[in-house]
């Protein structure tokens, strides 16, 4: 007999934990839809020939990739030179499973491009696979929840894009800090500086100013090859600080001369008058250090951080160009988020933060005591579902205590008790679970608790 | 430049397909949750030793075969014994997609035995993988919805299926006839004829009374090798018509001397008494030709048929023993039906029956003239958000034209236009897309209609 066990990396979600996850996933999906964004879906499965090569080499490793049904050594031969798992791998596997869900929507685009009218808003919630070592925290099997607008330029996206962090995160009751940096900027100071490639090793270099101190960061710089003009130039950059204006208007001296860095400047000071017009609750902080995805991004750059956990970013995003270019569409730009679903789920656990509601579905179960009282409860149990009340009743007349322990485990917080009695008084007793109190009621007055 | 495309038999869901998707799976789990059922998960990906041998020989053949991560050939010996397709399969995959739902859920209930207090009302909406060959209405991936109630053995539990079949399609507005049958009774009968291999073969033939007529139904039975006896006993059970009463009247007659089938009869009268007295809408009508998954069910067989549509069952299930035997639990039984997601779509679509309000979901879009107009629309906009409106501004200042356009291909009810008059008087037009009329209204009259 064999014991079953599920691949690793991979989760089960019992009824709890998909209670708690469709609260996340059900918040998300209504602030999308409350900024006009429209769901998506795309198969698991793709053509390997859309996925290989998008997420460099070690992504094409990280390819779950699907056996060819049927006979898959059909017409290969059988030689040393095919004996080799890259190149066998080709020949029998042509589908693997999504990696993420941007390359999947850019093959969407590109294939709905007659039936779509840009500028697309659209999201996506599904989950992906990636054969990555499993890890605390990381999975094989995980879901993404991706909001992009493709197909327009305008920095209103961005703005809206804060409103839903903004927005998702106080439904939440998560305090959270909204981080945003601009690539223009980043590409503006490598310019003034002096040194276009070393961008990743300045940023990496600044953001650990406070845990180190300027001296060290300055070493640091040394090592990585910065020449002492260039960190020189650096040290009103690393110790930028203030509020965002005023990290803005050092910025503008700094990147006097340099056209890209200003337009990056001048879109950052865009969104940030929006987000004082709009009284925008949440902190939003101009962070030079940030530079996520650094190679794919050419505008904003987003990050969110929870204030009350340790724990990384818990969403991210920022402006990329040319979206479809690698299928043959250019010319497509955009701008996207994606929450992470596992890290907020994570954090509602630790802060405690699930509303009571999310848990518990069942509000009420009719205890069994036999076939007569059974069918004196029904009728009534169906007029609490009629009222859109879930409820149930114990299949079984098992003992009351296994009954009592079931609605426990199952945290229904109200039990209906009909023996020979109430139904000879034409009435029930209604037990509320949290405080044990008893109420013996006739059907009206139960449906009017209700 | 390559030319993007989907593997065959999958599909993308466009944001129109999503919206009519959601409304069927919502409506489902509603129902769902008013009878207490939880939602559980289980990866897409499954030990092949969980899904190998679960769905005979030909379902082996049917399962997507996940290739082994990293160096899969290393340590398999490069001969001529191992270069065969069922031989090498063993050695360089251990995962498959998740086939069904049944599967996966017994090994859940295997893994979480100590951790489920039963009896367990479980349900899952998930996608499942079948390398069919692909036809119009087959896909190769598609949604199951499944409700099972494992660890009872009460026949409350097939009433409240019954209801909930009831419930969905009345949500739906699709005219349905609820089929029911019972294993037992197929086998008192099988046993009072003396065939008890050709429960299949007569199910099959009497099915074709309608359209073949009696004659050539004795005609089949004698080519499939019953008794000129069996067919004898057998004419009044093809004959069988009038009322569910009246059938398991005849039917008790019939099956005196078989216990078994006296039993299935009693378990049916069992649930029509229910039926009754919860004055159940749709038809339940008593079905012996009902045979699916013969070799499955144990008790009660359910199907569901569409009325208006010319289209296969749309819902099925059944009750079965011993769910998780082949894991090492013995004693599990249940009783669970499906929802027919994809078929279910196809009905609503063919009588468009798809409530208004599923497909377009945001429902006022600003126009944008440009940037005053915008930081003059920008809180207005919010402030409907914030009464949950889903409401959008273009984020271009582009030709009115095509902003209408988008707004008509969008499918949005409402439009809102703020010019330099309007702003000059505090006010805004609102544009009702389907009317053509247009008002002047203030801020506080645009609240007060939405």
């Amino acid at each position: 007999m064999q014991k079953p066990s599920i691949p690793k990396g991979t989760r089960d979600f019992s009824p709890e934990e998909m209670a708690k996850r469709n609260y996340i996933f059900d918040t998300i999906k209504e602030v999308y839809h409350l900024y006009g964004f429209q769901q998506i879906e795309t198969p698991a499965m793709e053509n390997l020939s859309t996925l290989m090569g998008k997420y460099g080499e070690e992504g094409d490793k990280l390819l779950f990739k699907i056996l060819n049904s049927g006979d898959f050594l059909s017409g290969i031969s059988f030689d040393v030179e095919t004996w080799r798992a890259a190149s066998l791998q080709n020949k029998i596997c042509e589908k693997g499973l999504r990696y993420d869900l941007t390359v999947p929507f850019a093959r969407f685009v590109v294939m709905n491009r007659d039936k779509i009218s840009f500028p697309f808003k659209r999201y996506q919630i599904q989950p992906v696979w990636r054969a990555d070592r499993p890890q605390k925290g990381r999975y094989r099997e995980f879901y993404q929840c991706d909001a992009d607008v493709v197909g327009s330029d305008s920095l209103l996206n961005e703005v809206e894009l804060v409103q839903i962090m903004d927005e998702v995160y106080r439904r939440f009751n998560i305090n959270v800090c909204i981080k945003i940096n601009n690539r223009k900027i980043l590409s503006g100071i490598a310019e003034v500086i002096g040194e276009p490639d070393k961008i990743t090793d300045i940023t990496v270099a600044i953001d650990k100013l406070d845990k180190i101190g300027l001296e060290k960061v300055n070493e640091e710089l040394v090592s990585k090859g910065i020449s002492a003009a260039a960190i020189e130039k650096l040290q009103p950059i690393i110790l930028l600080n203030g509020s965002n204006n005023e990290k803005l208007e050092v910025l503008k001296e700094i990147l006097a001369n340099s056209p890209i860095g200003l337009k990056g400047v001048e879109e950052l000071e865009y969104i940030f008058n929006y987000i004082r017009l709009l009284n925008i609750e949440t902190t939003v902080e101009l962070d030079l250090t940030l530079a996520r995805g650094l190679n794919y991004y050419t505008g904003a750059i987003f990050e969110v951080k929870a204030l009350d956990v340790e724990i990384g970013s818990i969403t991210g995003g920022g402006r990329y160009d040319n979206l479809t270019g690698v299928f043959g569409m250019p010319g497509v730009s955009g701008v996207g988020i994606s929450f992470g679903a596992d890290r907020i789920y994570d954090v509602l656990n630790q802060l405690n933060l699930y509303p009571e509601n999310t848990i518990h579905l069942t509000q009420v179960i009719f205890i069994n005591f036999g076939e007569q009282e059974t069918a004196y409860c029904f009728p009534l149990l169906n007029e609490l579902r009629k009222y859109n009340i879930c409820a149930e009743i114990y299949p079984e007349a098992v003992k009351l205590k296994k009954q009592m322990s079931y609605a426990d485990n199952k945290k229904i917080p109200f039990v209906v008790i009909v023996g020979e009695n109430e139904m000879r008084e034409d009435k029930l007793t209604l037990k509320n679970m949290t405080t044990g109190e008893q109420q013996l009621l006739s059907k009206d007055e139960l449906l009017n608790i209700f």
